[in-house]
């Protein structure tokens, strides 16, 4: 197999119709980041090469902090000082999400409508933490179709998941107040990838009791960090009243001016990469198993079955075995 | 790098306390399991091969649902039936977790001060799909230790999460009456992986509701899945009143009847195995990658961050490069 095959006449074309950044091509191009099937990865390359722009922003929390409300209230506000927006939902949560059983849910057709904003849900279940992988591609087509803006929201639940909001530049938690006690269990596992802090429904009288709690545990220091000249902010937002949107805007805003003066963007995006690689090595040594050693890969299985052999052992005769042919 | 080195005299006396059912072996084991380095390789490999006994139960529901409250009740319910019973927790928010945030919720104490009970809990924010192959392997040594039943709780949000679920011989999805508009709409995404419906807290009024909810879309038929003749049951429960807990574990023990009975049991093993050897090739994969090939993966990170590269042309470049050596 070449490395880098020429892009064949048709990809061309669809490339160069995402980089003008039309909407059907852009959906094209995400089915083909979504399947990741070889054929299509120079076409990918080419729209990598062409990505970089973008402000990539990263918005997580729990189920029921409101995520997608303020996704809606933050794309509003971008749209009125000119940006272009676009939002890859890795949420099962998301009201985006679609399908029967959402079916009654409210869509977000005050944005939808808008051709400076573009949607793309995923699917979670897909193979074996390809979803890391097809997402990040998903937000570099949209980098390269130029959208200012590319916000990534994802539950924060989930080990995959939460990979995937850490490759944004950006990192926005968002806590809710008077939640249950196990979702703020699970809040506390997500609280620490936080660049910036929001709190929802900030319109209840509980939600000073969680901006202080934020600000409490911001003040013990940030676990496993080094100093930072980044301070955290703990921003109040109410999607209804629409308050703090601004402000969370302006601190989405600082935060890529820091990034950028501090020299921190570099190294966000060499971690960010080596994610990649390697989650892109493991995605292409499955799919070299599970197609073109499909026999031996079968045969292993039977071996595992009858514990002759462990599924890691299993695994390295199967990469020995690929080695060789 | 031989395939099936000669376990080192210290291994096999560990491997041979594991089997024999000691405490701290068993602990020790596991730690080895979760760092999956690679001189521990052998000694996993024989855990594996005496492993296979234990019936493998996954429990898994959404944030709120009580499912460790149920784990409890269930393993209480076990041991009085004379069987020994291993708990792996992948779940942020139960209770095993502990940790400082996590202080004041309860422990389980009864569990914990009974021999025939262990429990582990698995970390999620590891690197990079780890989490499902170690958490099966930590099975493994629960089941070689001889526990008659595994427990795996985890939260039914997140990819991996879902899998290691999956990976079960049975699986109890329990749900909630009166959870938010988020919740149930992560719920949706996982009522397809049960063999067995438990629904919580059915002293509340509301849990008829729940119950009569699921039996509907029973009546729909299975989505994605032949015929079976395992007819899917909804269980009511309540752990405070500690109803329907004799029912719930009667229809495990009737799952695990009818998957040895119709050889279903076979065809689990199978895919289980599938996902397993596939997940611990992408492991093995990038641990090479990242300590083998640590200066040629900088240097594609480097390249990838000038775009001359794009993360999946980088990946298949560095697979290349390690064929050759």
């Amino acid at each position: 197999m070449p490395v880098t095959p020429r892009t064949a006449p048709a990809d061309s074309k669809l490339v160069k119709e995402v980089l003008d950044g039309i909407p059907r091509a852009i959906a094209r191009m995400m089915s083909r980041a979504e399947a990741g099937t070889e054929k299509d990865r120079e076409a990918l390359a080419e729209i990598y090469r062409h990505a970089g722009r973008a402000h990539v922003v990263g918005l997580t929390g729990v189920p029921g902090s409101g995520k997608s409300t303020l996704v809606r209230a933050l794309t509003l506000r971008l749209r009125k000082t000119g940006r272009t927006v676009g939002i890859v939902a890795v949420d099962p949560s998301s009201p985006y999400s679609g399908g029967a059983i959402l079916g009654d849910r409210v869509r977000m057709s005050d944005l939808t409508g808008d051709p400076g904003v573009f949607i793309r849900t995923m699917a979670t279940g897909g193979a074996l933490g390809g979803l890391a992988r097809a997402s990040l591609d998903v937000v570099d087509v949209l980098d390269a179709a130029g959208f200012d803006v590319v916000l990534i929201e994802t539950v924060g639940v989930g080990q995959d998941e939460v990979d995937i909001v850490k490759a944004a530049h950006t990192v926005v938690v968002l806590s809710a107040p008077g939640l249950g006690d196990d979702i703020q269990a699970i809040k506390a596992g997500i609280l620490e990838i936080a660049d910036i802090h929001a709190v929802s429904k900030c319109d209840r009288a509980d939600a000073d009791k969680t901006v202080s709690e934020l600000k409490a545990l911001l003040s013990l220091g940030r676990p496993g960090k080094g100093p930072s000249d980044w301070t955290i902010p703990v921003i109040p937002t109410s999607a209804e009243q629409e308050t703090g949107i601004e402000d969370l805007l302006q601190a989405i805003d600082g935060h890529r001016v820091f990034l950028e003066q501090s020299g921190e963007m570099e190294n966000r995006r060499r971690q960010n990469l080596e994610l990649r690689i390697l989650a892109s090595a493991g995605d292409i040594i499955q799919r070299q198993l599970t197609e073109g050693l499909r026999d031996d890969l079968a045969a292993m299985i039977e071996g595992a079955l009858t514990r002759d052999v462990d599924p890691h052992g299993a695994a390295t005769k199967l990469l020995d075995l690929m080695r060789k042919k």
